[in-house]
């Protein structure tokens, strides 16, 4: 039997403290898997003397996640503290500065100082992987980067944002709106502290930004990655969507074409047939498209104390079996920048404006519509009973420039009451 | 740059086809990913003449797999013959015992001797890697192996014989029954050359042996899977299922409890809302459920030459990158033998029988059904035009033994006109 992995733990929230619990409860089958014992040498959380529900007694304390990353009894340094910055990078760069290998959860981190934390563990020798920064329990990092490697993957698509995905169908669930949705989110504890990383789609955004590079073998380009959230969807869409036979979910797309990457994450009409348009509440799904394997789906809880502790963990298993390879895949110098081709594929596209009642207002918009080169293939226009007449219009393809040249045209006429809001009808 | 790692390709069909289609046309992207070139030595098939599709000039030629296994400049032997013996076994023990590494497709083999296959790997210090011997492309065995590696398995459940599925979703499609479609399936050349391998449960049998033993540590015992094939499913049961809001699926269960393991390839109903009751055609689904990680699901092509070929260069590409365990995921002498415990935890089914028309008939059934301790949930005899009326019955949760003794029971009594169907109804 090999020497134990040893195990230094930073952050003991929820996903921290399942991390232990796995290490303990499950210690004889991670022996037998591994063919190691797997043991905590240390643990680092913000207060000490917090009840846990767990007994930390038997490992070392630090306060400072910088020590407990370099402590010469830490073989793996675990990071589960979050944030992009702040104590949790600093506390990675040291670990690998001193060789140890990183087992992280941070979306955030990784979305933005990926290429250079690469290129730094590539440098000592050392792993970093991060299972659980992509849908949680969901081995979609080890499929895309592994099962999948002989592919040419042509798509990454997902719902990666368990709680976007719940506040849209209890939408639909209950006809309530998105405000007292938002509000029973958040009540169960659903939101980040800052909820603007959940409904407006950042958090899931840093996970399209993971897939992507891994996927195309391009650098972490988070900064290029179109983000719209589901702040103005309306339970009026949602049901409109419905009768046409689609669900809207907030999608991630990443796609590659001659003209550059294409990262997309924003409310979409998907078919309400397909995997994606079928997915309920907090679980969440990705689908990936690749030259031999044509299009395979995993699905499974996105978020919580299980879920991604046993993917944490899955990665600890891998490194005390001796897996290792660089961080996105392939050797960091040869990750490319891929030019960014925003919305560049033509899709039909779901359109809402708020009408003024007066003469001649729709023939403005078909003009400005049709000027743009954006046709119709669909309308409706509602009965109403203030002065602002709901106007549905589904579009045949178009390209995204097409479209937000129309946007732009139609709010520089006086026939309208806001802003109009589009969703793309994905093909999935 | 690393050596080259020097593949021997036997068996020219579809899949041996597209895996050489791959290392040629994915040259590039092999590299970039795994760090090293990956090349083909030499190839063996049946007729060296055959125009394949592709050239095959480059590459030596050997009429015996033995012959290519074994060769200097093979490092990996790439078995895609099939069968569960003859030149597929001898050729891989082979390759074992000259300390080469194996990646096959050949399930049949492994549910045989996996357990002896495994052992020889490890004496030898070689890998076996089979992702394409389990659903197609779909990453289920690098998914349970590694990424949940950290679970408890509780239960895995999977439709993997794409044939059966597509017989049966085309059942219900077009109202035909089984014969019709089974002479479709043949004529699209969709069953194996013996096609009791598919409609009986055989091939599906064989993966679910496979993913019982990386599930819950034991000796692959193909041997104590319960089968059943789809062969005496009607159009009637499809029908009558449909109503209740189930679907029919050959539904394969690996299950562990205090009694042993049960493992089941049988036609199950399951709700037709569920991920398993909407798949359709020839898509494969494996449902992974752990401790830790919850339930997860995987979808993809179960079959076909890209599916195939990418799950073969998926393991081929862990090899070049150095990524080696042992056979079953963990050291072949602690893989357990699990006692069989046949269908041990109780289940609802869903009973056809054909009952003679004459007073009393119903009342023998119910009253053997009463003494087995097999109680009725909802019951419907129908209108019919010869002496056989169709009866269903929906029974509450019961134990195979005791459905079972009730079945014989029910054929003892001269008020049945042919053997009753079973079918269990799967809480999925």
């Amino acid at each position: 039997m090999s020497q134990p992995l040893r195990l230094g733990i930073a952050g003991l929230g929820t996903v921290g403290v399942g991390v232990v619990k796995i290490v303990r409860q499950q210690a004889a089958l991670l022996t037998m898997r591994t063919g190691r014992e797997v043991t905590i040498s240390a643990v680092s959380a913000r207060s000490r003397g917090k009840d846990r529900g767990v007994n930390l007694d038997h490992y070392g304390w630090e306060d400072d996640p910088v020590k407990l990353a370099t402590r010469d009894d830490v073989d793996v340094y675990v990071e589960l503290m979050g944030g992009e910055d702040g104590p949790a990078k600093a506390s990675i760069e040291a670990a690998l500065k001193a060789g140890k290998d990183v087992v992280t959860a941070n979306k955030a981190l990784l979305a933005h100082h990926g290429q250079a934390l690469a290129e730094l563990a590539e440098a000592s020798g050392s792993v970093i992987r991060y299972e659980a920064a992509v849908a949680g329990g969901i081995p979609i990092i080890k499929s895309l980067t592994e099962g999948l490697a002989a592919n040419e993957i042509t798509r990454v698509m997902g719902v990666m944002n368990g709680t976007c995905n719940y506040i849209l169908t209890r939408m639909e669930a209950t006809g309530q709106g998105y405000n007292a949705l938002f509000e029973e989110a958040d009540k169960l504890g659903y939101l980040e502290a800052d909820p603007n990383l959940d409904v407006g789609g950042i958090d899931a955004g840093h996970k399209l930004a993971i897939l992507s590079s891994l996927a195309f073998g391009t650098q972490v380009d988070f900064d290029g990655v179109e983000l719209e959230g589901i702040q103005r969807v309306t339970i009026e869409d949602i049901r409109q969507a419905a009768d046409m036979g689609y669900r809207i979910k907030l999608l991630g797309v990443a796609q590659m074409s001659g003209r550059g990457l294409e990262q997309r994450m924003s409310p979409c009409l998907v078919p309400a047939q397909s995997p994606l348009g079928q997915l309920e509440g907090g679980t969440n799904m990705v689908v990936v498209e690749g030259s031999d394997v044509g299009q395979v789906v995993l699905r499974g809880a996105g978020a919580g104390e299980g879920p991604t502790a046993s993917a944490v963990m899955g990665d600890v298993c891998d490194i005390a079996r001796g897996i290792r390879y660089p961080v996105f895949g392939q050797k960091a110098d040869s990750l490319k920048r891929a030019p960014r081709a925003q919305s560049a594929l033509p899709a039909p596209y779901y359109l809402r404006l708020g009408l003024k009642d007066k003469p001649g207002a729709m023939a403005k918009v078909a003009a400005v519509l049709g000027e743009a080169g954006v046709s119709i293939d669909r309308m409706r226009q509602y009965g109403h009973e203030d002065d602002s007449a709901p106007v549905l219009i589904v579009t045949h393809k178009t390209t995204r420039a097409n479209l937000d040249a129309a946007l732009a045209g139609i709010e520089q006429t006086d026939v309208v009451t806001e802003a109009p809001v589009a969703l793309r009808i994905e093909a999935v």
